[in-house]
């Protein structure tokens, strides 16, 4: 089954409303719907007592129209009773503010009442509904990402830290607690990062973020274990959402999750492809514990959100960018939300039925988009490949969002998004590895190329892993703060990039970041922005020079062979022309491949075993050769040696004659 | 008497000023001033200890001067050992910080130690003032516009909503409090919006400013029901302050006051004539129950503050711009302040005796401005009659303050204040009306046109007094962001705007809001402006279209014949010659003239009666022809059948031969 | 001793590395280090618990090497056991949060608590460490700059309050407490500025920021006097910092030190010359009681902090730089900091030995300067004299930042920094005076020009030693915004600048600034920045007049002849080139003359007795005709009737034969 739907609040609606949305739902060829993500205060009114009479109705109303569950549990939002009864239990700022309902997520995930209640209310869930015919997966929560500087939660985050570092010493030694007085000689001592004169100890800061991610990952867990034990067969989820202020390592925690669920809305008005396909390869990585296959939970129907402005989508998008997310992994896609509200905090976030109602181009383009979807259901099994991966990892990030840094713009998603994007217009598929997770080196394995813009903090055995990678015929690509300091942020001494000098074969003795709006010449004619760096080479050869000022002469891109490989090292920041000039010239000595060779610009293909999805992201209709004839999955039709997609649209071919393929790998639903 | 003053604080000087003071007053015609505003502290400096000898005597030199006096009640500023008696009493922000004395407005208006301290300040000035002479008017307090978020706020606002709302059931369906888990199940568990996660529920919000507006209301009431027993002859006025801040709504206060005072501070510093236009006109509609007469009590003598800094009048704007106010219902003018003071938070704030003294050109300029007003005393009488009216709503301002809206620089101020220069430009004579009070069907009977811009809120009968407007013949003009919610917030459904729909014959499926910078093209040759839109016609008649992107061809301005009148939808926003021209062609439609036609560029005027007020504010003297011979009704020579007026001047003409008019309607004095 | 060197910091590191430390500075010509700045909780890991081993080693190694000491009282930076032990002995802002430890500089000054443990560690060291034979120096504390609002700060603002002001209503005289009803009737009621609900008293600000300056003197004193009585012939100093945060006095504090010590961070990146003649001839200034000798305590060797961004310096800068503090009156050149740290708030700070190690650019550079240095040792004795000066004033600075302002961008430091910059360009010498130290009309003598940027506050003393250098022959420039109020901040009236009417001959009637990018024509030619007022002269004579828009012909720059001298009235702010020309006007008049005649642009001279220091800050060789012939004090070359100074260079030339020169001046090291 693919999945198509989204969250549903029928609690926020009369009962009238109930039976014309799933009437609409069925007209949309809506499989699944999450449940009840919001719905505390209507689960349980007050302390202890719950009313479950309404979800049984609309679980049954569901079932009964074919559609299935996400049953959430409702954690994220306790209802207002819970702040009158627990006040211990609501979070507490760095300033000491104690928070207050009033929105959502206010909660302290260390305070023993705050479990206690999302235990009771998940347990009551799980005993109710174990059997239901329309549950077909837990929904856990929603968006883990909060956090909290309170008494409870430095108790906590002490009992993380004597597990971490063991002993004082350890850890005065780890955090540098030499710098500006900071050594601790009693561990109750140590509180969480709160507001303070100057700059805080990114150590500090950086191991709250760390306790912060388990701290959370061990109330998903709770909760995970519970209902498992109520019901072994149904899948456990939550949906992973990502920003600057989400202290949770996706990485770490996709194997604790039965599928991989995401939460992804692109930024971007024009030209979202790239980052539309930046947020699938990322989760695809994320679910590599479960053969790729991950779910889109979340993604907005007709809504693109920039800096103080929600922008519509243009007609088509919707289509087309689903189908994206479904090429790349995803079991399907499902949308923040059904039904547009009335009222409430997010009353223009955009739904598949709008205030205009069912009568409005969004929810028309939602029904040939179910329609699509259910012709495509069974077909899309092939698995992706790719010869290229990036590295990602969350503490780098967030070391990277410190005060002390030698530039205050330095943007670790937007690399690494930059790094992506310059792969996806060269229409070369791309992975996402995690150098902080374990087995490093056998990932690796697979793939011909890596490139890892600002992997800032990195451990011994994975600079290791990486070396081995060269020496044993890969093609690494670093990029300026990379391999800087150990996992504890404390810097690897000798010139940068200490962790990769050796098989770099450079030395970089200082670093000269780039005022706003000025840029520096290179001397194959591109220009570095945003940083340079005074660089010696210590063995590779150098490829381009700086052109400009005191660098002048000096080396900018250089290349080392090592081993049966080569270690390229990218000293200057670069436009996104420049950088995909880069990247393909490495990939073609690496003996990379693009999807399929000779697209049109703003064609993006995707390969997934027989199955070729072909999606123009053009404003003309874009003839496309294919590398042997097929079938057009969605019509039937035959798709010899090529087939044209038409303006803003999406063809999917397979090269094989249609037979019933295998149901898409993953857990059984 | 036209008011001609402004706020006096001879507690700030020395007893040897006053005297030069009531002379300098003298010297410029001055015939009133407001007094103790800030002089709580002064008036009693210990807790019940009251001082009123200095007060006495400044009272008395006035009235030998022959000046009157607005005595104010102090209340808008505790005095320190307010403070240290009754920390209860001070205010808490959203953050619980509860702040501290030290600036002006340090209370929470719903302690009973505040309230209780007022009422006695206010007594005893009853009381020793009752019978004294100079008394004119009461000045109660200051700009109310305070908010507090402590938990007697609380107390209070949970009487009020049980008030306004009946039961929880109620309260929760109209908060939608279904989104994000809020519903409440036992009213203490309703706060006043605190620091809380994330966006906050605004019908919360919203009704907590309703709810701020009526507590200060009820601190008003309170001292004016003391005054009124004390001297039942001497109105009692409070001055309204507006501002992003201030929640009070004054169109609804205005009929518990005896005079509608205003505080107009322009922050225009090039053409602040169409601004202070606008603060008049506001300031005349919410003056509608005591016939349009309100009264000045303050504006810059020679200050316009921009952010940042504080600019100088050029010579002549204070007296045209005092004038200005004059024509357009004002009682008189009044300014902060006579003085300068020497210290204080406000040293710089302008006034009539700067810190140059009198020998400066404010004071110069001040003294003759006294003479033209002796000169108009007793001849502007006749009533400004308008045949538009602009729709006002402060909730509908409010609303469009949350941060959830699809763009976050909607400004709803700005957009009405571009609707009035819009008619201004015209020489339209221009009225307010708020849709948010009773009896609108019955006030729009004056009016051929009317105009509503972003009237977001609209309560179901005034939607209903709206309709029956344009079916009896109206011409209505309807901006984007109009008639979308109920009072509550609540989206009316099924395509916006959904309280007018049916008589706008248009339907909204999507909105498009503008990319900061971006315009889009109309295929009349203007260009749309920080707003877009899919409309769908549904009876009306396209006049303007979208001729670009996805909304090329699609309708952009439409007028909609309904019974006898004409409903016009504008999706787009304007620029300002783009909107003139619109609302030109409109009024044309619907017969509306200007005051007096083919006058040249920044001439501007106002017609009182057989009273003409012509205002020049270009740099060259203005020929304008007039519609009969009259009289300059300053100097009382004949002015035939045209004036020129000076750069810069006014001209006030008297249609007819001068003879004694009857006195300014309005409250006696 | 010339000292160079620079903050250590050994307890960051394991003993191994000091021996590696002690080599390179030997290597480097280090001669002083300043040791233990924020070693607190490594010398005081417990409270009462002294680890002094490590101290010891590393003191006595370091004599071993040749090396001194300036041994710092750590108290800047109290350990964490501070926080748990003596919670009230933390910081509280304005708004009422108590910060913690994480960081710096968490302590209140005004606590019992703080100032005991400050006490107890300080005469611990002193005892310790008394007669080891490297201590030079003792460096309390580091950079006083910190405040708290908090209930024990209040308290001892009051007794401040009470001995400035004696009784409360002089106190209320001066605040203008009758101003928004602020009156204290008793003096519990005064308060620390707190969160308030608009704009603070100003008088009431201003201070306390006074009361913070005497406060943290009291805590230097304290230390100072317990070590001078340990240690009677080792000079005290603490290292000044300045920044609009700051609530230090600096040249009232000077007097209390043995030894101005001063941090100074150039923020340009271009041309930073200019700025860092401004930090050291101010910090002269401050030196004067000790014969204009100072000290560099810190600078950065390799750093320029933009706002968001850590630039790093061309090669020579940190050479030509530290040689011009050095030729400015700095008796050598310190840096933070010797070692760049691991970890820790400030891990990219720069360092003489970066993370790179010494091989790189920074410490070879610095090797060379430890060459040049000793090669100068001895040799810089002469005094460095100037014929102007301009006038410094820290309150006037505080005054400034305030709110109620008539512009919010005025930046006193920028506008002395313009002075000193357009003065530095026409190779003119100056010093600094304060005019609101005793003995102004003593110190003025010694000048023949005195420019008085933004000198808002100012005494009646103040003001006659002004009027009397005028009369006596001096050439005074004063600036808008200067004269205007007496020292409590209050007006002095009857038309601006009240304090300097007389002697400047004009009287200003109205303010006027700008609009933020707009300038106003000059009938020279110039342009007017940021400001313009109406000015009406009383005596002087117009020199430029406003040539636009209300000011037309006005006068803008005037002079007048007052007894032997003249004074000069700048009315609107310039460009840096237009008050060059002015100033080289009025130096010309005063008979000023540059340091050396004729020089090229960016090269830079000082002269000290016959010491001459000659900086290239541009990109080419500049030949430089000197006053006679003399040597090259570095080389010990001859250098006939000119030098060519290399580009990025400094030449030092004695104009007499090399000889041994006395000792520079100053407390015996």
């Amino acid at each position: 089954m693919l999945f198509f739907g989204g969250d549903y609040n029928p609690e926020q609606w009369p009962e009238e409303v109930w039976e014309q949305d799933v009437a609409l739902m069925r007209r949309a060829g809506v499989t699944i719907v999450s449940l009840g993500v919001f719905a505390w205060s209507h689960l349980e009114p007050e302390e202890g007592r719950f009313e479950f009479g309404w979800l049984d109705r609309i679980m049954d109303r569901l079932h009964e129209g074919g559609i299935r569950v996400a049953l959430a549990t409702p954690t994220a939002s306790p209802p207002p009773w819970f702040t009158l009864a627990h006040p211990e239990g609501l979070p507490v700022t760095a300033d000491g503010v104690r928070l207050s309902h009033g929105s959502r997520d206010t909660y302290c995930v260390s305070a023993p009442a705050y479990r206690a209640a999302a235990r009771r209310i998940a347990a009551a869930l799980a005993g109710r509904y174990a059997g239901h015919p329309a549950l077909a997966l837990w929904h856990v929560h929603n968006e883990y990402g909060t956090d909290c500087r309170c008494d409870l939660t430095a108790a906590a985050f002490r009992v993380w830290l004597r597990d971490k570092h063991g002993g004082l010493d350890a850890l005065n030694d780890a955090w540098t607690t030499a710098f500006w007085s900071q050594r601790y000689s009693d561990w109750a001592q140590i509180l969480p990062p709160r507001a303070t004169r100057y700059l805080p100890n990114p150590a500090h800061v950086l191991d709250f973020r760390r306790f912060l991610s388990d701290e959370l990952l061990g109330a998903f867990v709770e909760q995970r274990d519970l209902l498992r034990a109520a019901t072994p067969d149904i899948p456990v989820t939550t949906n992973f959402v990502q920003g600057g202020w989400v202290s949770v390592d996706h990485a770490r925690w996709a194997a604790e999750l039965d599928v991989v669920a995401v939460d992804h809305y692109p930024a971007t008005t024009d030209g979202a492809e790239a980052e539309t396909a930046f947020g699938a390869d990322l989760a695809r990585g994320w679910a590599a514990g479960q053969g790729g296959s991950w779910l889109l939970m979340e993604t907005a129907p007709n809504l693109i959100y920039t800096p103080g402005r929600m922008h519509a989508k243009e007609p088509g998008r919707l289509t087309r960018h689903s189908l994206s997310y479904l090429a790349r992994g995803s079991r399907g896609a499902m949308y923040f939300q059904w039904r547009q509200p009335r009222g409430g905090a997010e009353l223009f976030h955009s739904a598949l039925v709008p205030h205009a109602g069912p009568d409005s181009p969004v929810f028309r383009e939602a029904v040939g988009l179910g329609r699509t979807l259910k012709a495509l259901d069974g077909q899309v099994a092939g698995p992706l490949t790719a010869q290229v991966a990036i590295g990602w990892d969350a503490p780098s990030w967030w070391a990277l969002q410190g005060g002390g840094l030698p530039a205050a713009d330095i943007d670790y998603p937007a690399a690494v998004q930059q790094t992506h994007r310059a792969l996806y217009h060269a229409g070369i598929a791309t992975d996402f590895v995690f150098p902080g997770l374990d087995g490093l080196g056998e990932r690796l394995r697979a793939y011909r190329m890596v490139v890892l813009p600002h992997l800032y903090l990195v451990s011994d055995e994975a600079a290791a892993a990486l070396r081995e990678f060269v020496a044993s015929g890969g093609h690494l690509v670093a990029g300026h703060l990379s391999g800087i300091a150990d996992p504890a942020g404390r810097i690897r001494l000798g010139g940068y990039p200490g962790a990769f000098r050796d098989f770099l074969g450079v030395r970089v003795v200082e670093w000269r970041p780039l005022a706003p709006g000025t840029t520096i010449a290179l001397d194959n004619g591109d220009r570095g922005v945003r940083w340079s760096e005074r660089v010696e080479t210590a063995g590779a050869e150098t490829v381009v020079r700086y052109a400009a000022d005191v660098l002048a002469g000096a080396p900018a891109i250089t290349r080392n062979r090592y081993g049966d490989g080569a270690a390229w090292y990218v000293s200057p920041g670069l436009d996104d022309d420049a950088l995909r000039r880069l990247l393909d010239q490495v990939a073609a000595e690496a003996g990379v491949l693009p999807v399929l060779p000779g697209l049109p610009p703003r064609l993006d293909a995707v390969r997934r075993g027989d199955l070729v999805f072909l999606f123009n992201h053009g404003d003309a209709p874009a003839p496309v050769p294919l590398p042997g004839p097929g079938t057009d999955a969605v019509t039937g039709r035959p798709a010899p040696g090529s087939v044209t997609v038409p303006a803003g649209g999406t063809t999917v071919v397979a090269l094989q004659p249609p037979d019933r393929r295998p149901a898409a790998a993953g857990p059984h639903l």
